[in-house]
């Protein structure tokens, strides 16, 4: 992600600086209010913390053009540059069903990402319209990690429930709980299916290769740094061109039922 | 490794500024340049493109104390942090050996990249000890993405030869690798054994989990940003106080024969 935007930034005759947001909103303020002082020409955030009304301000209190990835801005439109995380799961959801899946756990992302919420959604919307009840034994937590994913598949294992899919909020926690599945000499997909989101490169190469959402993080930061490259001339960033889609990988991971 | 120097600054009072060296040795020569207009107090770089005696007359150059991470300098010591791949390349190809195999196949790193060339030397050294002559047909070529470790592991099979274990120059292409050995119907590690290096944290879940080699980027880091705070003082940049060192890290991939 950094190269690409690094790379963009070069072909439209710009430097790229990169500050990280570590741990907190606070942090990301920091990083933020660092860019400012060092008086960048525009500024993209990837917030992972601060919210969307605090960011809001942000873009209000300074001059610096601020585009916003990955976030809906309500107030601000032309400043966020974002992919319908909720269209994206619903997507992989309608998919699962079709396959013959109706007994799917999902394992969530972080608690409070507006990506996480609204894949969780996205999913439960999904089965409540084709009628399904979503089971509460289905649902368990994560942080986006491997790790969580394996100690969700831990548990689920645990419960001893009737299961016939794994739905990820993302590819690492995905690849995660199949180590829990293999180990316990169940086999994917013929066993036990599963699927991401996120169309991490290494999932491609995971046996068997992993069902996912692609993510246009790269469209996306093009996009960005042309709004950006706009307003830098003196004009108002220019209102979203396109609206940035998931796009579902069908792999092996998944099988019909 | 950009969380953990931006954290590792800020226990130090210091914010971390990124720049991207993309794809040349010109363009990290341009990311430091970059740097040193912002006046930052001190620099570390992680080359990939630039010489050691180009990193050398950038530190003769300049006042602004540079550290250059995971490249030996022979000339300015104390300026470099490392760790001796050639050394973990020994240890690793000696467990192999410990375990049995004799005909082990090699998937090199991009050509030119010194961490690559020291892991094939390492390789071929200990196996020349061991009194094992290496079979060309053996050697197989990469560029440190997994795709290339999948062609790599193609072109072995292509080859038909004995062959008992494949050890990668880095994880993602082991596990670039392990996909075609799995979908040829191979079972690893009992048809054949696979390693790699860096311990990138997927390998774990990987099935089965992927024996490597730990590079402590973290102590690396630590090591960096400490000596700097030692120069930012006034004082020379102090001499290593350790020797950084690869761990073999035993997962499930490489069986005895």
């Amino acid at each position: 992600m950094t190269y690409q935007a690094a790379s963009c930034s070069e072909k439209h005759q710009r430097q790229l600086i990169l500050a990280d947001g570590k741990n907190s909103a606070q942090d990301e303020r920091n990083a933020i209010g660092m860019l400012l002082v060092l008086r960048c020409e525009a500024i993209i955030v990837y917030p992972k913390f601060l919210s969307a009304e605090a960011l809001e301000t942000l873009i209000e209190q300074h001059e610096t053009p601020i585009i916003v990835i990955n976030r809906k801005l309500p107030h601000h439109q032309n400043h966020a540059v974002y992919i319908e995380h909720y269209h994206s799961s619903q997507l992989m959801t309608q998919y699962l069903l079709d396959q013959g899946h109706t007994r799917i756990a999902f394992i969530a992302g972080l608690p409070g990402s507006p990506s996480g919420e609204q894949r969780l959604a996205g999913f439960l919307d999904t089965l409540k319209a084709a009628g399904i009840a979503h089971d509460e034994a289905l649902r368990l937590e994560g942080d986006w990690m491997p790790e969580s994913g394996y100690r969700a598949a831990q548990t689920l294992l645990g419960r001893n429930v009737d299961v016939t899919c794994v739905l990820a909020a993302n590819d690492d926690m995905a690849i995660g709980a199949a180590k829990v599945f293999l180990d316990a000499g169940k086999r994917v997909p013929q066993d036990i299916s599963l699927a991401g989101f996120d169309y991490m490169l290494i999932g491609c190469y995971f046996s068997p290769a992993l069902t996912t959402v692609h993510v246009p993080i790269a469209a996306m930061i093009q996009d960005a740094i042309g709004r950006l490259g706009a307003a830098s001339q003196g004009d108002a960033i220019p209102t979203p061109p396109c609206h940035h889609q998931g796009r579902l990988v069908i792999r092996e991971s998944v099988a019909r039922r």
